[in-house]
């Protein structure tokens, strides 16, 4: 075996975990975000940026909004998840460097004084953040249900700001009835990998 | 506690592990390699698309080519880590769909026909998929040093073609004397998490 995760886990976060379509009535709480952000907060970023942001959905006339700008196929979903959160990056992330990387206060002005470069990091960085939070998620007990099948464009205009760039929309809950297809393939090891 | 995921496996991926800057000499074999990918290959991304490709550079003389592609900084670490790989996006992903979709098998020229699509989706997806990796990486009991810090143009000429975009270089393998700074500190919840 060469994993020492043990299986438990691998099967919580990786091997049964499923994006789920259907969600019971469960409420997710506040307690349990906290939860998954203390745990998921550690993943790695360059420079220890952290640009992602998390703007969770709670108010009916806020949900009522947020579905507006959802694909056709999901806003269902959207729509009767126990909770939604919209994930962005702060492109004005360099402004909490030095609090971020103490020991290279130059970095915030060495590398990221223009905009087009910090959005760029912001948007690898906070992908990853995105995976991050996606496993925190499943590590809570509970499933997640990504989406970039949005209108982006409304959506900024309508939840963020100028300094912020919508990544995708996470449903969070207990899976319901009928919650996903059967698993499809996977690519192989060797449709993957290659070594030089 | 309003985590499942136990203690022992939250700090193994998270709040233990550290991004690694030396490494002892131990080999990383690729037994272990097809284990992190067995398990993180389930890591969802948008229609199953599965852009990420991994090269995994083990012979000295590719060794020697891509330490000049990295930045001065992060030469030493890429000259001496037991495993470097390189992640990159397949940006044809597409023409694997129909086998990773078998229940949506227009969703191919539906959505991803155009090149700028499957590029701007691959770089989201990717991401996600490279998070899931340097988790993968931690479950194996292995350090991860992801690295941005990179001539990404000069690496994709000499490792890649033109369907593929490189994302980051990874040194893997287990931790070595001085292995990392402290931890810096992470944003707080309330920095990051806001409600609607």
């Amino acid at each position: 075996m060469s994993l020492v995760l043990d299986a438990a886990a691998q099967d919580l976060l990786f091997r049964e975990a499923r994006t789920a379509n259907t969600f019971s009535d469960e409420p997710v709480t506040d307690e349990q975000v906290q939860a998954i952000y203390d745990l998921v907060k550690y993943g790695p970023t360059a420079f220890n940026q952290s640009p992602l942001r998390v703007t969770l959905v709670r108010s009916p006339e806020a949900r009522e909004r947020l579905v507006q700008h959802m694909a056709e196929g999901n806003r269902p979903k959207t729509a009767t998840a126990p909770l939604v959160a919209i994930l962005s990056t702060d492109n004005e992330f360099h402004e909490e460097l030095p609090q971020l990387l103490p020991h290279a206060p130059g970095i915030k002005d060495a590398y990221f004084a223009q905009r087009p470069v910090r959005e760029q990091a912001a948007a690898l960085n906070g992908s990853l953040q995105a995976a991050y939070f996606i496993i925190g998620v499943r590590a809570a007990g509970l499933a997640a249900g990504p989406m970039t099948g949005v209108d982006f464009a409304g959506l900024q205009k309508e939840f963020l700001d100028d300094d912020h760039t919508p990544l995708m929309v996470v449903n969070i809950g207990r899976p319901g009835e009928d919650a996903w297809f059967p698993r499809s393939p996977r690519l192989s090891y060797d449709e993957v990998v290659t070594t030089v």
